[in-house]
């Protein structure tokens, strides 16, 4: 059992009923909050600020102050390993990530042993949120899952996922030595950042949608393990948390096989399905409605309720279903923040 | 229990689990046949072609005279309803559908009876396609879901759906209000269908993705129920299949809470989750990826067979997660029909 004096996330994490769950939002850092839009005006390109390490610390921190999130989650793209890796990467204004021609793979393996060095930067950032952010608030270093990294190394883009997924068929051989890169980089990157400071770390497989049973052990269980087992390995003891979002039912054999502490619901997860996971021994995290969030008004304050009733008799981690959406007005997120916690936002940052 | 004579998909909706279970694709009908193709040319627009009894009569026999198909659907579209109740719809060249502003509900439900007169052509289809299927073949008419339905006429077109999803909590007494008449016209159109021959029913609920339970039960589940309830106090008996396409875990929560005798399954559906079903009495049909389907070779052969061996042993309709691809070959389906039936495709339609 972890030290009662813990902060509440690895307690959580650890498989403890809490009086109250952690709160934490994915997203919590960015383009919701002024201050974030401020700093990014100066930054120049997102990819500039991700790998700068005293202004990611900086966004990094900007939730933490205004509100009493239990967590911080490192800034960072689940994009920077393919960048790492040798594969193009830009952002077009208003649209999105957009990568370059996927290299061979042979070319891509040969990079992953320097796309962790590529990435120290974010090891600084890990170490300089750590030195700042208060004992209480844990510190979650993230990556991509291999999957959803490998749709936009393959389709170039975010926008599309089909012509991934038929890969996953039709270049059934290529698929697999990819995610194998993609895991090997991504264990790394995860010591990295564990070692760095991080205290528990998150697998964001954000499109894990419309994966037949067969294939999503094969691109999603099967990789997440393999990161897991690596890491551990590596001698790191930080929690896992699994997210495969839109796996739909498949959530519960993921549960099952991949040993992650933690498994990251998304907003169509049944109240049934978290609590026949929690009496299995999980921690759950999530999941509330990003568009309810934005929404706002006495239909998110009674959702806010009823999530932490359907879940707070179990170990529990509250956050939402997917990302804070950009034009979120921040004193939805101040309201949730401070019905979870008991705690009111600070007037500013 | 329904006659040992009857056709093998009603047999199987009755919930008789058969020696090998019947095979239908959804959009079997349509772009992947040279035969559709060629008459689509001389139709001119979609629309038109699916308004025309003679010609979507015929579209709909395509299939089952080119493979041995245990039932014909009707061809249609689930954007006729919003057309009938006076929103403009086109098809976009390459693009699909696009829906002109949304009128008033009001002035939306003041359409609902003259709506069902606007689409009596299609009872006209049915009726002809019926005189002229073999009797051991079903006929399905099908309708979309008033979700879905709904999404299309909020965004005016498909590729877009978070705007559709905010509007359930923002605009909750208008989307319910859409909702009811849709419910109402959908139900009326399913009776003429019912009533001109059609043998089953199927509701086409496309995008059940991302929803949060209450919501999911608000938009999905309540409006199947409705429908249902008010076809059946019309007299009609014809067995319902509902298809939440993207539901995830909630499809179950909707086996146990919508009167469908056959719950469809996307490409996600475990296989521990449909036996979950049967044994609760539920006839299942899926869930072959089309894109497996479109891909081909020996990892095709392979899932057939273990959809096969994983569901057959209870009541099971053999289909796909989602549509026939427009690009999939046609070989692969005779293919996978000849597999499921043991009988082979007609050398040509």
């Amino acid at each position: 059992m972890i030290n009662a004096q813990a902060p509440r996330l690895l307690r959580a994490l650890a498989g403890e009923t809490l009086e109250r769950p952690p709160v934490w939002f994915m997203r919590q850092a960015g383009r919701s909050l002024p201050e974030y839009r401020e700093l990014r005006a100066r930054a120049g390109d997102f990819i500039s600020l991700a790998m700068n390490p005293e202004m990611a610390a900086e966004v990094t921190l900007q939730p933490v102050r205004r509100f009493p999130f239990d967590a911080a989650i490192i800034f960072a793209d689940i994009l920077l390993i393919p960048r790492a890796l040798g594969q193009e990467l830009w952002f077009e204004p208003g649209e999105g990530p957009r990568l370059g021609p996927l290299p061979p793979i042979r070319a891509l393996a040969d990079e992953v042993a320097a796309s962790t060095e590529r990435l120290s930067p974010v090891g600084e950032t890990v170490a300089r949120v750590r030195a700042e952010l208060e004992p209480e608030r844990a510190l979650i270093g993230f990556a991509g899952g291999p999957w959803t990294v490998a749709t936009y190394m393959i389709e170039g883009r975010g926008s599309q996922r089909e012509a991934a997924r038929a890969y996953a068929y039709v270049h059934r051989d290529e698929l697999d030595a990819l995610l194998d890169v993609l895991v090997e980089a991504t264990a790394r990157y995860l010591v990295l950042q564990a070692r760095s400071g991080a205290q528990a770390l998150q697998i964001f497989e954000s499109w894990a949608e419309n994966l037949a049973e067969d294939v999503f052990e094969r691109v999603v269980i099967r990789p997440h393990t393999a990161i897991i087992e690596k890491v551990r390995a590596a001698g790191v003891t930080a929690p896992f948390i699994g997210f495969p979002r839109g796996a739909g039912a498949l959530v519960e054999i993921y549960a099952e096989a991949a040993p992650v502490d933690c498994v990251g619901l998304d907003t169509q997860a049944p109240a049934a399905l978290g609590r026949r996971l929690q009496a299995q021994g999980k921690t759950i995290q999530g999941a509330l409605d990003n568009l309810l969030l934005r929404a706002g008004g006495p239909a998110l304050d009674a959702r806010v309720a009823q999530l932490l009733q359907q879940w707070g008799g179990g170990p529990y981690v509250f956050n939402l279903g997917h990302g804070v959406l950009p034009d979120t007005p921040i004193e939805h997120i101040g309201r949730v923040v401070a019905q979870v916690t008991g705690k009111p936002a600070k007037a500013a940052a």
